[in-house]
């Protein structure tokens, strides 16, 4: 597998290596960071008469930096970070009402229908049978079980990894676990820093699936230049690349 | 492997069957729940000029329970439904500093060392290279992982499973993992309800191991009558049976 177009034909090496082809699962199978950016926005409101929005968005990421040691990923996470949060704003005098209605918002969120993204059942449809798919997401373990119950895709995977972060070591206990080496593995996402450049490292191989919005945290500067590295623009070009 | 004793002898049928033993976490290998109650009595304390201790001891648990769909098990779990529960007790007027306390008190606790409780460890010295060890615990998967690597007893276990609940299915999966029979397996814990019930029901061991205090959600009343069950009074005294 190479990302280089030779004319118009995509050249495609090694495609025989591929066993195991992993996806990503938040804003690459199914709508997700849209859900929490709308959550943060009625944050935001909730606490206006104390600072303008974007100044209690830049106190939240700090309030989500500083605990993710203690909660990790995930909406749980961010509740208690909105809540910890509101109290800092306000000084510890402002009304409980905006902590409820924090609560209220992130348990609607909590329960929502989960959207699939355009495309993705049919390139699972597609891939299943030839690669083994796995579902490799990280989060919280919980809410995370919930989506991919509600996706109905289930069945086209033959794993699903719940992983408490996404660094290189998080993805070789992945690999350890479908017995399988990097260069026989092909993650896609739509998260540079969680789900193209560790497995870069290790040897094995990437797609980036654009998202239109991107955590601020996931967020990435600069060029990718690695021979196992595939830009694409859409989920369905993949299989341009395995098929 | 059975739980009779016969004069002063115990009868041990069936134990070279025995393949794989299981171990719960908290409040088998280490200390939570006592930390837990901890921060409840704190919580409690923290709402007395509203409602005595035991009523609000009552209302956590009618939050934590209508929100166990949405949260699962662990400590961000409760924290934020303490939060809810400060809220409505105090009809939202209450102050946002026993919001703040809320949160101090639970990022306390997520940081806290584990202390592994009496004999653990000798128990998995002398079980290791004999069976299969391994530790299935339910919970918050960042929480557990954390106290999995703080406890220093990772070595001893050739797999950790970290259940969203601990139910049949949960354990079926846990086996299919393990490639073990139900008749091959023995899960050991302090939960009735959650470490001994759901593998009985499988046809596997279980073997209760008491602990001097259990959250309200886990008690069980009535006797076990499955030749497959052990009562233990110690962790220590399983050696006795698989040794």
């Amino acid at each position: 597998i190479c990302a280089c177009l030779v004319g118009s034909e995509m050249c495609i090496r090694d495609r025989d290596k591929i066993e195991v082809v992993a996806f990503d699962a938040d804003d690459t199978l199914w709508e997700n960071e849209l859900y929490f950016q709308e959550f943060e926005h009625k944050f935001c409101r909730l606490l206006e008469a104390y600072l303008p929005a974007p100044a209690v968005s830049q106190e939240l990421f700090d309030t989500e930096m500083k605990n993710l040691h203690m909660y990790g990923y995930g909406l749980k996470s961010m509740m208690l970070s909105m809540v910890e949060t509101a109290c800092r704003i306000t000084g510890g005098k402002g009304s409980m009402q905006c902590v409820e209605a924090i609560i209220g918002l992130g348990q609607e969120l909590l329960q929502k229908p989960v959207t699939l993204l355009d495309g993705v059942e049919e390139v699972l449809l597609r891939l299943q049978g030839r690669y083994k798919l796995v579902l490799a997401t990280k989060g919280d373990l919980f809410d995370q079980k919930r989506k991919v119950a509600a996706s109905g895709l289930i069945n086209y995977f033959c794993h699903v990894e719940i992983m408490s972060d996404k660094k290189e070591a998080d993805y070789q206990k992945l690999l350890d676990t479908m017995k399988c080496n990097p260069q026989n593995f092909l993650m896609l996402g739509n998260s540079v820093k969680s789900d193209i450049l560790p497995v870069l490292e290790l040897g094995g191989y990437a797609a980036h699936i654009p998202y239109h919005i991107t955590w601020q945290y996931e967020t990435h500067e600069g060029n990718i230049a690695n021979p196992n590295f595939i830009q694409l623009k859409n989920i369905k070009d993949i299989t341009e690349y395995l098929l």
